[in-house]
């Protein structure tokens, strides 16, 4: 049997229309700022990828500003502003801010001065969604964008951070999404692309994956496939939690993402875990990719008040459209497995 | 007869072997972050891309930071540092530093403080080549990787920012290459990626494209390729010499780059014999492709001291590994062709 990949999360497999998209694109020779036909077709692509993108995100193209990623978005919209948030934001928002922002037990943030504020949309190691305030200045939607349905233009936010790989683009390009009339400051200077906002010759294949991935996401969502994940993700926890019954699935009876699931095992490590279930053919995650590589427990769920021994044991699954239904009981039976292996050695 | 391509330095068509590369890399789900097989082997390909620009380069691996592309690095070694530099750098460098270094008319630059100055390897427009002073800080390498042997750990420089859409990869990756021990701000943070110079999720497929095409153009720049590409260019500019002989050829008894011929043809205007040669077939450029949809005479010339009327009516015909002799005689008949109309014209 194959490996099975539940660590969407991190990274979601290449859609089979960004892949086309990019190797369409890959035959076109120009530099989009050149004048001749060659760089006019070039810019026509990113264009037309930026009409994409800016469709299924409910905004307007002009106001998409295409980035290196969310990380690099972050950078843009945050960097020497004095914005606040909370401790479940991501590094790549947490590096700008003061996280001083307060967390509830489940998960949600108070934000007492929207305008001066960041606050994610969803978060990458819970799933849990948050309802933005309306002026809120930054929200971090690179993990709900393709997932949940939400539009930019009614967000009530003035800039939004995307990225193409968490929704089947590739890795290495996103957004930085702004209301009209938004004085940004470059980060990047250079040729003047992006309308002065971005310089640097454009990642024209990436763009072109990015707008055909956004295209296919938000089919996927009208046509409900979330549904379906969600019904998924119910059979892997249910299974998990009649035999493993001291488990805690975190944010559970909050609003949460279709396709996260975080659990906690007291006791029993979420490094381990990973290492154990990838050695049983299961791609899955404890913390958030970015600093999965480091052996610390998740500042996520002690923002939400669990120990560091709780945070310590927690191991995030997260499926995706490609997930079946033998792929979350086959997890589960593996897992359940080695969590009983765990509970005899540790008896 | 198909279009002819002679906008090299714009930016070069993908190599097959870096869209191989790319088209396999395509397969790879993991994020090079996390820690499962899917991941390791995301992180195993960046690896290896990276050993190959580094060979490519004359650098280690572990000095190279892969960035969305030069302007970017760029950005990162320059911004906010003070140093000084040339009205000829790129604006990409130019956006950071006091341009106020002397220029002579060969386009050779002075530099008297080299640990506070960037001085560019190759001049895009010109192909004019720099001698880099020994402790140079920033060195602008991108046109003369590839084309030039070039190597990092030789060159004396501190930092130096190269791009892959130059020479045959992707646009939208690049990298900053740092002698060991510099202590380097990060432009971009979070995940803590890059060793923490450079975060974000990697463009893992970009990255890929990267690694190929640098070796496949250090193969091509060993073969000798750049000779025969050298030889074309005097067919060119002899062809043109010979009947529009009031043409200056600029940098031509400087030493230039292999490829590039920048030509100035006294009172016909650079954009306009883009247009009336993209309408004949051929891509050519008036100046850098970032700047060359603004309708300006190129800065570069007239640091040479160039009048602004001179500057105005240059174009830049750049040529490339798969450029062949017959695509440069017939630039030369319909370039002459259109010249001599417009001597009729304006006589």
């Amino acid at each position: 049997m194959g490996r099975v990949y539940l660590d969407y999360n991190a990274t979601a497999p290449l859609r089979p229309e960004a892949r086309a998209a990019m190797i369409a694109a890959m035959d076109l020779v120009g530099n989009p700022s050149s004048v001749h036909a060659e760089g006019r077709a070039a810019k026509g692509l990113i264009e037309r990828a930026r009409g994409q993108v800016a469709a299924a995100f409910g905004a307007e193209g002009a106001d998409v500003i295409f980035t290196s990623g969310a990380t690099e978005a972050a950078a843009l919209a945050c960097a020497g502003r004095g914005l606040h948030g909370a401790a479940v934001e991501h590094d790549a928002v947490k590096a700008w801010i003061d996280a001083d922002l307060p967390v509830d037990p489940q998960g949600r943030v108070s934000v007492d001065d929207p305008a001066r504020s960041v606050l994610q949309k969803a978060n990458s190691e819970t799933g849990i969604v948050q309802d933005l305030p309306e002026g809120l200045e930054v929200s971090d939607m690179t993990q709900a964008f393709g997932k949940l349905p939400v539009a930019f233009n009614w967000s009530g936010c003035r800039m939004a951070l995307i990225s193409a790989h968490k929704m089947g683009g590739p890795k290495g390009i996103g957004a930085l999404v702004v209301r009209r009339g938004t004085d940004l400051e470059a980060l990047i200077k250079g040729g003047g692309q992006e309308m002065g906002r971005r310089s640097g010759t454009e990642n024209v294949i990436g763009i072109a994956g990015f707008g055909a991935a956004a295209e296919a996401a938000a089919r996927d969502l009208a046509g409900g496939i979330w549904d379906r994940v969600a019904e998924f993700r119910k059979i892997l926890e249910n299974a998990i939690a009649a035999e493993a019954n001291g488990t805690i699935f975190v944010g559970k009876d909050a609003s949460r993402l279709p396709n996260t699931s975080c659990f906690i095992t007291p006791g029993w490590k979420g490094e381990t875990q990973v290492m154990t279930m990838d050695l049983a053919g299961f791609a899955i995650s404890a913390g958030s990719a970015c600093s999965s590589g480091k052996v610390r427990a998740s500042g996520v769920l002690q923002a939400m008040g669990f120990s560091e021994d709780e945070a310590g044991s927690a191991i995030r699954v997260s499926l995706g459209p490609d997930t079946t239904q033998d792929d979350v009981t086959r997890f589960a039976e593996a897992w359940l497995k080695h969590w009983n292996k765990h509970c005899a050695r540790t008896a």
